[in-house]
């Protein structure tokens, strides 16, 4: 392993992977934050707050393009093998699915702030439950990458079942609401897609701990992970 | 470059970037057909087809797996670099890319499953035209990854517009069959969910698009590209 003290240019290989550890951690440290807001703006009817969240996921693609680079310069300078070069290629899946959270949250947000114009429909805290289930995933995902640690990694794949729940009942809920009065249906519709928006977002802490077990322990995960979405095929009828 | 003529097992390193594009384009294949053939059961109210749809995702997840996996031992054994480097991380990037756009696709399938046992509401000739652009774009997207042409990938990139066109038209539609009927919010909601899945398809051969262009030329399009979809602000009001 080329070692580079005192070369304040090139640094180390090692400091040169620690900076990649320190880069998804941060990403992933906005997009939580990212998707908290999202969330809140929603629940709280809170135009001004969703327009910051819309405002700053400039930020976050903007870290996927310098991870991507980093990553390429790294590759390009260091030939790592093994573990490194899984965690590289790691790096860089998981600054994609962190930019697509943040699409999702800045989504959502754009969403709430047609659904604060809208007359207020039922309850919201199957978003706030949703959204902080997703969140603590999210967390617990990037935890386990900064920390190479592929049990973490795996307890995360396994939890994403909860969200799917909460999901199928919003699913539910949403078109119940449609059906009892057509005033709901801007509101209710652009909510299902917030919903699908969160629900996608816990795809990606999944995919994420995947990514994570990968790079540490070499195998793959098995194909089936426990998944309860059944909204696709949903069917709500009209109360006659 | 190193060159191992004869060597049946390890392959020369030509042959195995020869190889990975094969395996890219075939992939690409595979998504097109699943996106024509998912449309084609919406269409239709073909649900055994929808079921060979869903059936056949399968084999796009493998190949994703077999992509990425190659790619690896490439980097690990042939330290490639420059446009060589860029084509390999390119080709993990679209590979995954298409894994989601066959996703979208069984998604889109498992839907049109319940569709066909709602009543028919309205023409679905937008989603027919919404699935034959999306195709288009990505044919070529992949036509430009195979031919290493950055000024295809270009245009392609550029190409999206009418895609969110016509999304936008058939949200506003769902919206106005919904209020017009509660027995339409079932299957109108399916249709609004389809209609993103076959956007989001659409964003994905752009993302393609901008994959090679970068792999080609080594630097990045812009950040805005032409984007019309309006619909996370749209709001539909009931006739009074």
């Amino acid at each position: 392993m080329p070692m580079e003290q005192g070369d304040h240019i090139v640094r180390s290989y090692d400091e040169q992977l620690r900076r990649l550890r320190d880069m998804v951690a941060r990403m992933g440290g906005l997009a939580e934050r990212q998707v908290n807001d999202a969330t809140v703006a929603l629940v709280r009817r809170d135009a001004s707050l969703a327009t910051e969240v819309i405002g700053r996921d400039a930020a976050i693609d903007q870290l996927e393009r310098e991870i991507e680079t980093f990553c390429i310069r790294i590759l390009a300078t260091r030939q790592p093998m093994a573990m490194d070069l899984r965690f590289i290629i790691a790096a860089m899946k998981v600054s994609h699915n962190l930019e697509r959270i943040g699409d999702y949250a800045r989504n959502a947000a754009k969403r709430s702030i047609v659904i604060a114009q809208q007359p207020a429909i039922g309850s919201l805290n199957g978003f706030s439950r949703m959204a902080l289930l997703v969140q603590e995933n999210l967390k617990l995902a990037i935890d386990a990458l900064v920390n190479d640690d592929a049990e973490a990694a795996q307890r995360v794949w396994a939890a994403d079942e909860p969200v799917d729940d909460v999901y199928n009942g919003i699913f539910r809920e949403m078109l119940t609401f449609m059906m009892e009065d057509p005033r709901n249906i801007t509101a209710a519709t652009h909510l299902l897609f917030i919903a699908k928006n969160l629900e996608r977002i816990g795809d990606h802490a999944t995919n994420i701990a995947e990514t994570v077990h990968y790079a540490v322990r070499g195998d793959s995960l098995p194909d089936d992970r426990p998944k309860a979405d059944a909204s696709a095929y949903a069917v709500v009828r009209p109360r006659e």
